[in-house]
């Protein structure tokens, strides 16, 4: 079978499977994730011995030792997943909702009802734990999951999919509403985001050129995820002992994922007070900074070491402890700075001033504006979404974090008594 | 400038431009649209001489005749444009739309809000009238319109985005949010669906091979509107009295739209007695009937004259007076034929048994599924929503009619006081 085979196979599999999770209560589909959870951490030696496995061919390739960090999984990292996949199972019921209802002047009662997208692609990278939480996720709300993942995690992703099935086999849910797509070779992935019809919708999860390649090659309708270069901006009306912890949680808690920030933009008014500060914080923390001229002149006469900026770093998503550094005009000047390099994902004002406040949340075009809080808050869970498939970077049926009720989709219900036009 | 060029810049103005939108109150846009739908009727004369034009190169270039009665300008078609502008005006505004907010327990404010899109693209053939509906929608909603119609109607077109700029500049929106994009090849098409970034959404509206090349093409997030294999299903527990005028509405009210249907599938314990009335109303209507093996059995005992179907039949859409005919099992047999030949688009069943009915649901995989109704109430204004600019036929981001809400997407704002992760 060619790789388009393959694919039209798997999600033929998958969509006759999906009646199987359709039919499921919520109890149902909620007690099979309780299963899963208890035999993931029951069976943490044989997963532990598929990823040994995946970890020794990554050292035989000399692969680079961020990724095998994220390869890695550890006794902690699989009660992790299996938390996860509780946490999920206890979380409201995403279908069935009632989304709109009317009653039109004909008598015709229209139910819009919130139903599962049915066969759903997942395309990431090398951590495993995607494998059990995209699934996990997808199952609640009633999706089967075509689950693409990284060739360096295999064997892991292998052994995960196949104790999912395992228990899956147990309940009144077909297996296949699971199902791990070869990862030989690219051809897959490709087979994937071409199956228009045959696919409802693919993720992508990972690197910013995976997530560039999906949404370029896609037919399939797809969901942006990722990439943020994300700005807190000091007003003038700032309280500085609010701004500092802000700057330095929203740039050094976890420099690596996409709500951290890589710029701070200063109100021009209050550059010469909070830079030396600031700058020096960063720096103690570790960070290499990029900066303006402004900036440049006040770190210089603080003895404060930085670079200037080149014009790629103010559009750089550095995830490591780097941070651009300018200095704007005002409110307008900033929202300007980051319509230029921003990726409209979540920007950070810090003012006591309600009129600076709103003018920056009507100026930002991003899917989140944050006042006086960190861009950290950005995150499913920290929102209290419960769990979280991904952040969408895009304007189109989500954006921000993406939870249960975004992996669904509406159908109208029109009940009559024959009417006609 | 090559269509690249042309298309970057005008979605650069329309950006810019989209500021003055946002800053716009709802009743600014409205008073703009009644201002745009006043002088629509006003220059309806310089509108017809532009039509005209169109016209007669349609003649000359012996174009269809139903082709050329989707170019045709009246004063009568002016009118239901000015007033389609008039009745988006008074529709509810949907910006600023609180979608949800809580507040977590670190004491942060989550609210998320409906904003627009920014820059939307149209690309559409040949009625003129899409110019003026799409761009009302648009305003409304507080999106930029950068509309590519046909060549075909490249006089109207450009006269009726002429008067709309016209009464922009007379108001604090920027003339700007509403731009004609040339037409003279395909080029720009093929630009606009590229301008990933600069434009937020294209939307198609038109035949199914256009719409197949926009989603095919795009890296553009789209939403595919259109085709629909719409069934009628009659039930064994079918009312006769109700199946007939629904199937009859159905088919016959207005064929050449995505609402009408294709299809009707009768469960075989009444299709000896529903078929012969049923295919003698068809025909009497002008329907050619294309139908399977048994039904043909019982056309003929009848004296009523059709066609054995071909496989390909079972999943054309005609726009025109042409029908498919089915005899099923029952009403998993029904599902089961709509999942291989249908377009998920609309099902109605016919029927007085309500478990039959919520199975039938069940099993649908369409936006809009019909209980004892016609199959053409899929439809924007039908449903309520005062205005639509297309039908979606995806399951991301809207599913079914498309109105004002639809056109736009949302933004998390939080509001803290310091708050660190």
């Amino acid at each position: 079978m060619d790789a388009a085979q393959i694919i039209s196979e798997a999600a033929k599999r998958a969509r006759l499977a999906n009646r199987t999770l359709v039919a499921a209560s919520n109890d149902q589909r909620s007690a099979a994730l309780y299963k899963i959870s208890g035999e993931l951490t029951r069976q943490a030696d044989r997963i532990l011995a598929a990823n040994a496995q995946d970890m020794k061919r990554a050292d035989e390739s000399g692969m680079a030792q961020s990724m095998k960090d994220r390869l890695l999984l550890t006794v902690k990292r699989i009660e992790g997943m299996a938390d996860g996949a509780r946490q999920v199972a206890d979380l409201p019921d995403p279908l069935g909702r009632t989304i709109n209802a009317r009653t039109l002047p004909n008598g015709l009662k229209l139910t819009q009802r919130s139903v599962p997208f049915g066969v759903v692609g997942m395309v990431y990278e090398a951590r495993p734990n995607v494998t059990v939480d995209a699934a996990a996720i997808l199952l609640k709300s009633g999706n089967s999951a075509l689950l693409r993942g990284s060739s360096s995690a295999t064997a892991s992703n292998k052994v995960l999919v196949e104790i999912m099935r395992e228990v899956l086999a147990t309940t009144s849910i077909s297996p296949d509403v699971i199902q791990n797509i070869p990862d030989e070779d690219r051809a897959t992935v490709t087979a994937l985001l071409h199956a228009r019809g045959e696919v409802d919708l693919v993720i992508p999860r990972g690197s910013a050129s995976l997530i560039r390649m999906v949404v370029d090659e896609a037919t399939v309708p797809t969901i942006e995820t990722g990439a943020g270069v994300c700005h807190v901006y000091v007003d003038d009306a700032a309280d500085f002992n609010k701004a500092l912890p802000i700057l330095i949680n929203s740039k050094t808690d976890r420099p690596s994922v996409c709500n951290a920030a890589e710029t701070l933009l200063v109100h021009e008014h209050v550059a010469e007070k909070f830079l030396p500060t600031a700058l020096e914080a960063l720096a103690s923390h570790g960070v290499i900074l990029h900066v303006d001229g402004k900036t440049d002149a006040i770190a210089k006469a603080h003895g404060i070491k930085v670079e200037l900026a080149s014009e790629e770093n103010w559009s750089t998503e550095y995830n490591a402890l780097e941070m651009n550094v300018a200095v704007v005009k005002d409110v307008v000047g900033a929202a300007d700075h980051i319509e230029k390099y921003g990726t409209h994902h979540t920007e950070a004002i810090v003012t006591e001033n309600e009129d600076h406040a709103n003018q920056f949340i009507a100026l930002s075009d991003s899917a989140a504006v944050m006042v006086n809080a960190s861009t950290r808050f950005t995150d499913g869970e920290q929102m209290g979404f419960g769990a979280e498939i991904g952040i969408s970077n895009q304007k189109l049926h989500a954006r921000g974090p993406m939870g249960l009720e975004q992996m669904t989709t509406t159908t109208w219900i029109v009940r009559g008594e024959g009417q006609i036009r």
